[in-house]
This record gives structure tokens, sequence and C-alpha cells, in this order.
């Protein structure tokens, strides 16, 4: 038959990716277990064994998130999608949100706060430094927030906030504690209980070895006390059995997360149609933390990043920003004076088939991210990336000592035995 | 090393789901090629081969919806995401949003356009019909409101919405023409530009052979022009060169369709990081349709929903509603006197691994619903079903002329040429 808006045949083509190794600040090569997880065939959305799937999804990333919370499930969407709904379900419009920004994550905080209606207050840091517990402090004396809302590894600029002794300042002062762990959840150490957190949310594509499209939340039963203020059931599902809340309803469907409790709990509620194929990969990346051990793997960003680093350090390259604070998964290095920035990144991909990462905002031009996370938190993949960027730089112009990235990088492997 | 929150070793195995046949109204089997798509390697978020498979989404859902829109791309969450982010990018608080309701979808519109703070007017009809032209330009002319919503295909009564003449009476009335065709995409008729319509929103978890979790959308260029009025740039990427909009900032970050828009276009403004394997089987589930032709893969639909249907009239069944608006890809089915419909539900499942739907609302415990929908709209699945379904319910005591079923089916392949 005809069609007016047939395409392009060419297009009619299965796409085939071209092989990289995504060393950038995420997303990642990801872990062919997880491909392999997500290769398989759907049961329905109330099939026991789907039902089943979901729980231990949930007991699962207990583990991975480190807390007894029952509340502990899947947004389907990207990280951000976890980030709108845990601030939509607790921020009702006017309340106060305090967000210390120190990086592009942090503005981002900011921006969906904003849009839930919130006055936010923000504190800044320099790209490149984090927060002390006494800076936090003081400005939640002063402004009396509802939450406090802050990223754990901001990958703009590489560095770790330290969480461990903000939950016991916020329960002082009566203060839901946020904070958004993707970026650094799985390679940096994570204590949701121990540095009590009321709501945490991340992503699949960092050092979690998956792909973008899920978010693992968990919240604290206080979280929990103040989305149920608001529940709420949706006409067409609604039965005489079921209870309203007395709060304002959450402005958005999507996210509410009283309607997604509802739906991963024992009522099963219909919501969304859960993503089988996201739950599949997420499932598998929160069961190979495990299996490695969350120890383990923070033990192995550690050592691949210092590799990484000290390798980069080491062909006469400064690293950016306050490196007792950096994220063991991604290191900032400032492009060095003369040298093309892009046309660097770009001979990495196009002639190495190597990713490293550009940067936003303040940092835009200036420093190249580069991320050992994940599947590529790897002996081979550090060096493959130290020994190519070396030629690259070496054609570009850049003055280094011959082989100093690899056998510095090579050093530490011995010194860490591996 | 030890750690009191290390889950149960029986969680540390692979998840393995039971082989099942989906004969649901949706989730369905997932065609295998989409499967094997999604089981790609990630390039980066910026990687030309990602940019490239971006633009061929695009380009192959313009096929799909059969559009010349540029503005057609997907929304990185399940079905209802897709509606959330059309809605709430083009409804400020206040607007007046026209829903007529036929069943259980049609109340979801009405529940998001509430909580983007709509003043939403509703028409109803009765579960099993659908609306007249007519009535839904009467209540036009007396609520005027700034956008019609309407649902194509619900499948919580198997209806189809004839949405042939409602472009134009919007047209005329300066009203903007938004239907969610989830449900029905694939396998019956879609026709974006012809019908004149403002936004669609669809999933791939029906028709389109894929499993749920990405949203495509597509938009005219009145949508995008109210869109665009509310154009906002995050901070942290932000430059000079950006020029935000007049109007009312979007109240969401994640579906903010100017953003999403600028991310997809050609300035690739970082908005979230695309769930790639997502959209992977996004771009599968187009091309294989559009392989297939959209007019042979309604033209399946037809027949195998048809057999389907009259062989499950042939076996002493009552069929839901008004036939002759039936989707094509979806039957309603009385559960006969005497029959308990939920064991009948459980022997399909556990004794014959195929799965049939139950009903929410006025239809629970009424009618079960039987989908013949993407890559199930299949002989053999709907013979297998068939034959099951007769078995189960011979068991069950339900009087029936023994192979009624599967020979009426038998019949309309001879005469459908199959």
């Amino acid at each position: 038959m005809t069609d007016q808006y047939s395409v392009n045949p060419a297009l009619l083509r299965p796409f085939s990716p071209p092989p990289r190794l995504l060393m950038g600040p995420g997303p990642i090569t990801v872990d062919p277990r997880v491909l392999r997880a997500m290769s398989a065939q759907l049961v329905g959305q109330y099939d026991p064994a789907m039902t089943q799937c979901m729980n231990e999804t949930m007991a699962l990333y207990r583990g991975v998130f480190k807390t007894k919370n029952q509340w502990t499930l899947l947004v389907d969407g990207t990280s951000r999608a976890g980030i709108e709904a845990v601030l939509i379900s607790l921020i009702e419009p006017g309340d106060k949100i305090l967000v210390p920004v120190f990086g592009r994550f942090g503005h981002l905080l900011c921006e969906i706060a904003e849009r839930c209606g919130a006055e936010v207050h923000k504190i800044h840091k320099e790209w490149g430094e984090v927060f002390t517990p006494d800076e936090i402090e003081t400005a939640i004396k002063q402004v009396q927030p509802k939450v406090l809302a802050i990223v754990q590894g901001d990958t703009s600029t590489t560095m770790l906030q330290p969480l461990d002794h903000l939950g016991e300042i916020c329960a002082r002062h009566g203060v839901l504690f946020y904070s958004d762990g993707t970026a650094s959840i799985g390679g940096n150490p994570f204590e949701t209980d121990k540095w009590q957190l009321d709501a945490v949310s991340v992503g699949l594509q960092k050092c979690l070895c998956g792909p973008s499209g899920s978010a693992p939340i968990t919240l604290s039963e206080k979280a929990v006390a103040t989305i149920r203020k608001r529940r709420h059931i949706e006409a067409g599902i609604r039965t005489d059995n079921h209870i309203a809340g007395s709060g304002r309803r959450i402005a958005s469907n999507y996210f509410d997360l009283g309607m997604i409790m509802d739906y991963w709990g024992e009522e099963r509620l219909n919501h969304h149609t859960e993503a089988t194929t996201m739950l599949y990969g997420a499932r598998e990346c929160a069961r190979i933390l495990l299996e490695e051990g969350v120890e383990n793997a923070i033990e192995r960003h550690r050592i691949h990043g210092k590799a990484m680093a000290q390798g980069l350090a080491a062909m006469n390259l400064k690293l950016f920003g306050d490196q007792s604070n950096k994220m063991h998964n991604v290191v900032g290095v400032y492009i060095p004076e003369g040298v093309a920035g892009e046309a660097v990144r770009s001979s990495m991909l196009n002639d190495f088939g190597i990713e490293i990462g550009t940067s936003f905002g303040p940092l835009h031009g200036k420093i190249w991210r580069i991320g050992t996370m994940g599947y590529n938190a790897r002996k081979d993949a550090v060096l493959q990336t130290l020994t190519a960027l070396e030629a690259v730089l070496r054609r570009a112009g850049h003055s280094q000592t011959a082989n100093a990235g690899v056998d510095t990088a090579m050093t530490i492997y011995t010194q860490e035995g591996y």
C-alpha cells in the first residue's frame, strides 16, 4: 500500500550501536549480566512471578541502600524522576526547603523544588568544594525548613558531600533529610539508616552498572507518614474501603508516592503499568552489587579511581577540586593550556572508541571528567583509557613523560595488591 | 565482611520468569526482536550514534503516528508519563479542559488534569459505549475549553472512540485536541494529521509489541507554540544565548516538554539522561511496525480480534459492549452465571500458562478481558487460548458445544484467507 507517511527504507534496518568504552561521568557501559536479565520475556502485571520479582527487588535495594525501610521501591523513569517523585510527594506549596548547592545537581534540586511550589533556600559553595556540617546546621537554624535536600555526589564537580553528620542535625531540628545518591551509590559509602536519611533516590546508570530509566528510592517511616497524609485513590478504581488522607493532594499523579506505595504494597492498587524490563534490570543491578558485596564494590571503585586519578596526574595533568572529597568513581582534570579539549575527546571517541566527559556551567571547556564506575571500574578499562589518552595528548602537543600514566597506575595496582 | 543489611542468599539468584502467553489487555508478550534490540550495549548520551538513534526514532514514530510533526519523541516513563507530560505542558492552572469519559482511562485523564490545576469538565457515557461527535461539540460549545482530552481506546471497556470528526470540531472552536492512543495504536486506525490532532501520547506495551516504560508522543505546531511560551532553561546549564518564554513555568521539571524538546532537538540541551535501553526498544517497536506496514498490522489485529471474539461467542459466552465500536485488539466477555471468574483465570495461568484479564470499577467481577495484540495477534496464540479456555470452562461446569470456539475461529481464518 502507498502511504504518504512512509519512512526512508534505510531506517527500517535494526539499530546497531558502535562498540564504546564509556569512561565519562555516566551513563557507563552496562554490565552484560544486566543486559541479559533485561532480555527476559514479560510476565503479567499481577502475575505471582511479577509481584515476587517486585518484592525481591524491594528486598535487594534495602541491601543497596543499607536500610530496613519497608518502602524501598522503583520509580519508573530516569534518576531525576526519582528526585521529582520524592520532592513533590514531601513538599506542599509554600513549604520551606533548604538546598546546599555545590554543583549542577544542587541547582536541579532547587529547580524541581521550585516547581513543586516550595520556598527554596539555597546556600552555595564554589564548584570543587563541599559543605561542613556546621555550615548546614547554621542555615537550618536560620531557614527552619521542612526538608533538607542535598546531593551526595555531584558529577558536575566530582565532589562527594559527607552526609554522616547531617541526619543527626536534621533530626534535632525536626527536618526531613533527603539526598540524591545517583552518582555515588555503589562506589562510595552510603548508609541510609546509620545516617538517618528520610528519603533517598538514585539511578542505575553510574556505579550500579545499569542503563538509565529506573529510579530506586527508599523512604523512612517519617517520610511515609508525611506522604500518607496526602493519600489519594484514583477514580475508576476507588472503592468504599479506600480511605483518603486529609492533606493536600500531591500535584502529580505519576509521581504520587502514596499511590506508588499502594501499587508496590500488598494492596497492589493499579497505578502505572510497571516497566517490567527496567524492573528486571534494576533487580539485576542490585543483585550483582550484593553478590560482590557493597563494601567490596566501594573498595574496587576506590582502587580503580585512585589508579586513574594518579595516572592522569603523572601525565602532567592537573586534577580538579578538593581531592579529599572527591567521589571514587569520577575525576575532573584540567584541559592543558594549548590543547583543544573537544578535539581530544573526539579523537578518543572516534579513533579509540573511548568516551570521556565534557563539563557543564562554570567548568565548561575547562575540565574533562573521567569516570571509573560500575562495570568499567576495571583494570583493563583504566589502562586502556590512560594509554589512549597519552597517545592523543602526545599528538595534540601536550608535554608529558612517556608511559608515566600507565606506569603510575600499574604501581598503584601493585601497592593495592591487584 | 559482616553486614546487618545483607539479604537472604536466595535473592542473589538471577530472576527467571516463567513462560507465559499474555492474552490480557496488556502488557503483552514482547516481540523477541524488541528484546534483542534492547540487549544492545549503551553508547554515550551525546555520542553521534546516540543522537542518530534518537533522530531515527523520531522519524520512525512519525510513520507510526502518521504525522509530519517535527516534535515526535519519547517521554521516559510509562504511558501515563506521556499523558502527564502532555497535560502539564499544555495546561496552566485555571485552564479549562473537557474530558469525555467512557472508561477508566478517561477518569485518569481527569485525575491528571485536576492535579495540573485545570478546571476539569467531564461528560460521561455508560461503560461499553462511545460518544458521537455532536455530543462532544455540544459540550465544547458549553465549556469552551482550552483542551479536549480523550482516549482513543479504553481497555477498561474495550471500546474505541471514533476520533475522525473531532479535530475539525476542535479547530473550528479553537480548542487543542489531545488523545491518548496507548491501547489502540498499531492495532486500529490512527491518523494524527488527517484527524487534526494537536497532541498524542502512547505506550509500547499494547499493539506496539514492546514493554512498558517509554511513552512516544507527537505535538502539532499549535501545541508546540503553546508550550514554547513557557520555555525555561535549567540553572547550571543556562547561558546568555538562551531566551526564556514569558508564560508561567511548567509545574514539573521531568515532564516539561519544552525542555524535553530542547534535549531531542539540535541544541541537545541536557535534561534527563535518556533511558537508552528503552530508546532501543521503542525504536525497534516502530521499526517492526513500519516494516510490516501500519495498514497490514491493523488488518492483522482486525482478523485475529475477530477470530477471538467470534470464537468466544461460539462458546456460549456473551460479549461485552457495543461490538461496532470495539477495539480490534481486546474483547470483553461476561463471566458466565455460576462460574467463578478468578478461579478460571487462575487455572488458565497456572495450568496452561495463559494470562487473560480481569476488570476494573463497574465491570469488576463481571467480565474478563481477552487481548489479541502486538506479538500475540497470531493464529497460534488465539487458538491456544480458545482451546485452553474451553477446557477450563468445561471443568468449571459451563455449558457449551464442544470445539465450537476453535472451529468458529478456524472458519474465520479460512474466510479471511489465513
